[in-house]
């Protein structure tokens, strides 16, 4: 950090160099996003020079000269502008650099009817969009990839879980189109926070506008948004956007994590129901036979970390004024941008973990065979062909899964007998049951056959279920990228009326 | 508690009473809320009955007699049944009572073709979409109170502050009007969330759906569903609509409090912008002066409560597997319940304080006035008057500041030979300024009225602004009236049904 | 509620009812707990009086009513004081029973040198101080247990896991053993707490302390204290003491939660290492099969709600003044008596679920047996006997291991043959190995036992380990034994002198 | 990056290169601490190296060779280490540098009974004992700037506030010494966690212990323990002492955003108590005037930062396994090296905050004497004086100062008759009041003086007060000083045996 001094102050009513401590734990953290901002200060700099040239507020002369300053400083690129703590932020620094490439006076004339805080806010929103227009693609790359191995492995029969114990058998294609319907649901949350955060700041000035006599919807489209926030102090002090998007990032990781916690059970050799490739493995410094699941464990931990930085994000906020302030509008978005990097880092793991999980149908097959995980069809079959109330078929059932656990026959072992019997402890009842239709019943893969109703696994549901999706998926991949487009025309149309005005003399 | 005894267990394949703990202290919660689902449960039991009589799974004399017996167990209300924890939950306890009333063969044939799990999935979110529907009628309220006040106060002229420091003059109207618009975007992620929970999970039992070849549709439609979840591991295993709604009410509370955070300060006899009806403050059992602050304390601390909320529910939920399990549908939903009963009596204490904050006039006036927030006025002036960039005009004003400071000057005192010093002093110019026309930029109302640029507080901005947000509060008043209708057509359709079931003999 | 009226207000400065919203919402739910603060503050009520009595700042005949007021209303128990939200919280509906009861002149007369805010500090720590040692007794309770199991299964060799993957053989007991070690920092933390509790707020007032010439040693000795906070503005805003229990209470819930993790996993009958009594199981309203692990889903979900109630307190506090409030004294400690609750539960149950599960030595010697844990101990054995560098013999093995999966071996069927032929592979080095030696090094008895460096688990080490915990167990019961008595003794004085005081005619 | 290859990797079971997700987006992340890490790494390995060689595990001359490499790493420093994702984190590519320097041979005998995760959860604690030290140092500092500051202002009459409502007069010595009280208790708590911390993990290796004798007491006295962790398994699961740090630093930082809050209003011009240095204040770019409180509002906000890393660690950590793995044990960590550079940088600024806050006598005293303060003195001489019980004392005083209010009369103005006269109306009494007695009464210096009880804010109590902090934080310093020392002889002591086993040849 260079030696304090006055002269990097912007204020002349303060008359002391800044403290160290300041220096260097507020403002220098502040400077290490620098590059990170840099081309959207560039691009609202530009938006607010042609608006004022536009307005008339700025003569053409002074104009292009700000123009060309803006086109060297952003060719130059972030590292080329020196950085000073005692300045205070991002903004200052950048405006040093253009009065030393503009000259003072040209320099100093750009912040007319503007302020930082709604420079900031401006940026704050148009970094958000890229980054969540960016994982929106990842997002359906990856519910491309799971519906396709979906349709796959429609087929493919496994038991079903809850509470971690076989429950019913189900496939590994409909457990696939139940994960990409909550990716779909993520989407479209962050395509809602899309349209919260789609309304330029800039503009609002300090807070209360200005008396300029500006042209906020100018500087609106030159920066691709549909409009203006049309409340000055709100325009400043909200960040709901950015709080949407943090919330819509960590619900959908929590639920990433809940699929990689699947994982990481399943790919245990004791359940045995997926490999994976060596590629997305670990090793251990000691144990030679270690293949550890990295990624999976990676995934399992971010919702953790997620929920954390929306916990700072908001508890930072939380009694703060409905203003700008130090606490309010810049430290509840440290958290944000960190966020949207390990979300981003998420969504390809994930990406990366679902391509390569492969299932491994012969086990999958024979626990489904084994476990009891057919006992509810079997009690849904004394319903449908003894009469039993299903709470009675329930007994009878628990019953008959009693004495297979007590003889250690696994569930493919159950024969018609042995539902007789309890059934004639438990109800009186003599039932004649075909041999034929008790097996059947106990067979996954008849099991998940039947199971035609809405929403279930039978294979042609899960195959028609995915081909749903799909066609959701086109139609959201057409609106990101017409969003993606909108933004790119109006980023286009600025460079080239920046240039146009540089090259005005 | 009643005894243990093996009768209320309803699984025969388990073969002893339930421990004392895990009775008392995983059960018993649980029941503690069973009113609050009781009437949920009903019409449940309703539409599914509709649904297997409509398909033919059920005799018509069997549904006469199960449609009396939930007419009759709703008539009596919930505390007419008994609740045992050993039966573990609201369903069983239920069905226990039902199987009492229409007999345990009748009784026990309505839970065919489903489970628990999509019950209480179900339950969850028509709980759910009625809590959000009243949520939203309250803040359209407070909305429209807010709005009607900011037209009133559109001339209230007061200092704006950021840092909370004064900064520029404002009036209240406009701030109020910003409010306003922050509330309205915590009405429409409310609005979204009720689109993400409008799908029915019912039919999809335990996580695999049925072999039953039941009719999704129906119950959904009489449970005033657009539709079914398409999915039945993802009907049972997800909650996210919860979150979001969770997500949405933090974020709100936060914003609600950030406002507690102005009327706070401003309410001190220190500041004295704003006074409070004693009906909202409270008192000191020791000191015969206050007058506490009480309803903006609570609301300040609201903000804290429900991200406490939002985290143990995510948190919960982070390390369960995507099924359904105890930790990930039930201990996740704790606290979601608590949050929409204090986010009602959070938005109903917020638009008690809103509607009854006094601004007052006087003071605020005077303090525009005195404090220096009409320095950017001066600084504009120079820009537009005297030609300064204005990164010159920021340094001159500064350095008069510093000198009114210095001798002790409110801003109102300030006159043109000091800011000719100054620029002389600072940028080597000598100037010449009309007295009046820098005793006319010092006015905060002529300040405010001069700010005419969009988004900003000239009275007339102001109030063109709450015209727009009172015609959008309109539009969303509409739509909320129309989603409560359909809901509540829905469900007379339902009553209706099932008494004329009942009839049926 | 009763209807609103002015009679219960306290204040004369205030001139209006108090709203609806604020006593229904606000006041009342503070009221919900009166029962659980009765006896502390009847306690208080005690000590204040007898140390005015003391101090003469009390005439005997006065002092002798009033504490003869205090034991009937104590007598006739927290139900028989009326409630009214109007008079905002507990302490006011108390006062105003007390001037019922005693008379206005003297019941008004007890107030004298305190206030509601060094009552309701005081409150909190009596409180917080039962609970503390309540859940120590179980924690101990717990401990005990699991050494005593851990001593009986230092022998029950099982495979130890790291990243859920097998890593090396371990014992249960060791397992267990390790559990124990965790609880008993979880009950340092706990016991760390309560030294910073022990100090008695009494006598600070509103903030500012008294001019009455109070002894608060006095009090503070009645109360069970050591001494009594030093300085009075402190002992109204802080509570700090809370959250350090709440944070000891978080953390030791969140590793109860990795055990429940732990058996979990383990209790399934995919690794069948674990089962419990049905008594600990929940059953399935459809799938007669199941038996869920509703014990450990329970454990599991709770270090989110404490991690949750813990955001809250310290959210809610986050913003707040250093003194007393709303927000920062009573808001903040609503979840902590909550997370007390819970923190109690959670205790319980894990001494249910640690003291019910039984390990099944049989598959878990099989497991450790066939799986790769004893893969490091080979290399082990190649670095001791055949000289070869650890990082070498790690490459080896893991070719071995390799090999072994590729021709579906299980860890016990590797022969000296495939580690000599792994080993000129790899090394180049012929290798001489005695088949009986590998053989040896690959059975997990052998390997646990020979694991008797310092914190392993051969089984002798793990007797020692067990011992040593044990006596530090005993040396921890005495402690909490001692301070559970000075509590009572305080308390016996105190209610013995009160009674004395009330014989006093 | 470099191109990925499979030479990096450790482990021959696996066969394929690294994915570059995982490389990308888990391993490289890893590595930007290495430099933070790498002293530590160092010291481990130079303590295990001494024990390896003292209990004769490995050889004098492999030995020496080793001690020359690592002396030769540590001079070269961390940056002198090729970094490669592939070796997953920072240990690999330090055996990978180290058998470079020392031979693959030699190089590979290092890791012989020990694991990257002993090496792991001992490096933690090595690296956060530092970290505590250095904070203990900062706070004692802070702590005892805060002490001198109080006795220096004991005689500065000021109000104090309860609900940012003037409640009663204080000084702000007192102030100053009731936050330091907090301060010493942020102090224990992290002096307690150091003692949870104190025992050495190494040697447990990857979970199970060895079969090696190695001396856990020697590395544990070599790396500055007292003593070794007793089970292998609880040693590499365990993180709570960094759960009990975060939880302590949480605490800390959120009472110290309290008192930032405080100077926070008590800063702006319409309190006017508190000035501050421009060196500590913030600019505006637009408005002239504005001196911006930046360093409060960085302490306001972190609380909340803090508060969202004790959130990331603990859900993180929840729902893992009892054992090593990425999330529990990695992932958990991730935020707790943020916290502690965050908590070094909080108390830096607090401290700097404190030191240069500046009260403003006159104005404090002024606000003391207008408002209404003194309110409760007036009671309090009721009681004492006229006979009235405190009740009836406060509804007369409550009516006096809504008289005062209703007449815009400051505190001062108050006068006998006025309190003569709302005792007639309240009470029927007759008072004869001396004129002088009241105005003393209502006089802040003399309220201040008067409040001589333990723990008020007369002079000499805060001066006493102040002598016994002064003197505990003696006792602190030294027993910091102690433990300081300590961990520098043995670090000493290592290096210097480091160094002699190198130089034998």
């Amino acid at each position: 950090m260079k030696a304090l001094s006055m002269e990097s102050k912007v204020s002349r009513r303060l008359t002391q160099p800044t403290a160290t401590e300041v220096c260097a734990h507020i403002y220098a953290p502040r400077l290490r996003d620098f590059a990170a901002g840099f081309g959207y200060l560039t691009d609202i700099n530009a938006a607010h020079l042609l608006m004022l040239h536009g307005t008339g507020l700025i003569p053409s002369d002074t104009a292009a000269t700000l123009a060309r300053a803006l086109l060297r400083i952003e060719r130059e690129g972030a590292d080329a502008v020196p950085l000073d703590p005692q300045r205070e932020d991002a903004y200052f620094n950048y405006e040093a650099r253009l009065m030393e490439v503009a000259g003072a006076d040209a320099g100093g004339r750009l912040h007319v009817a503007r302020s930082r805080n709604d420079i900031l806010a401006t940026q704050d929103r148009l970094r958000a969009r890229d980054a969540v227009l960016v994982l929106l693609d990842t997002l359906a790359d990856t519910r491309g990839i799971v519906l396709r191995k979906a349709a796959e492995h429609a087929d493919t029969v496994m038991p079903g879980y809850t509470h971690l114990q076989a429950a019913q058998p189900i496939t590994y294609g409909f457990y696939l189109s139940g994960i990409a319907q909550a990716i779909s649901r993520d989407m479209t949350r962050l395509r809602h926070a899309l349209e919260t955060l789609d309304a330029c700041p800039l503009g609002a000035g300090a807070l209360a506008g200005t008396a300029f006599p500006i042209d906020r919807s100018a500087t609106a489209a030159w920066l691709g948004f549909s409009g203006y926030v049309d409340n000055a102090l709100d325009a400043v002090a909200s960040r709901d956007f950015a709080w949407e998007i943090l919330s819509a990032v960590t619900i959908a990781t929590v639920t990433w994590g809940r699929v990689a916690q699947d994982l990481f059970v399943w790919a245990t050799p004791e359940f045995g129901l997926i490999d994976f490739p060596d590629s997305v493995a670990g090793t251990s410094s000691i144990m030679p036979q270690k293949k550890n699941p990295v990624a999976l464990e990676y995934l399992k931990g971010k919702g953790g970390h997620m929920l954390g930085l929306l916990t700072a994000s908001l508890a930072a906020l939380k009694g703060t004024h409905f203003s700008h302030s130090g606490d309010g509008s810049r430290e509840t978005m440290r958290g944000f941008w960190e966020a949207m990097v390990e979300a981003q880092r998420c969504a390809e793991v994930l990406r990366l973990v679902l391509a390569h999980a492969a299932p491994q149908p012969d086990t999958m097959l024979n626990r489904a065979r084994r476990d009891f995980s057919s006992a509810t069809d079997l009690a849904d079959m004394l319903v449908r062909d003894a009469g039993m109330s299903f709470r009675e078929a329930h007994h009878v059932v628990g019953a008959v899964v009693r004495e297979a656990l007590d003889r250690h026959l696994p569930a493919c072992e159950i024969d018609s007998a042995m539902v007789a019997k309890a059934a004639l402890a438990h109800t009186g009842r003599t039932l004649h049951l075909d041999a034929e239709a008790v097996a059947k019943c106990l067979d996954p893969i008849e099991g998940v056959a039947a199971r035609t109703a809405a929403g279930g696994p039978a294979p042609a549901r899960v195959r028609a279920q995915v081909e749903r999706q799909l066609s959701s998926l086109t139609h959201d991949l057409e609106a990101i990228a017409t969003q993606r487009a909108a933004v790119a025309t109006s980023r286009d149309a600025l460079k080239a009326a920046l240039q146009a005005l540089a090259a005005a003399r």
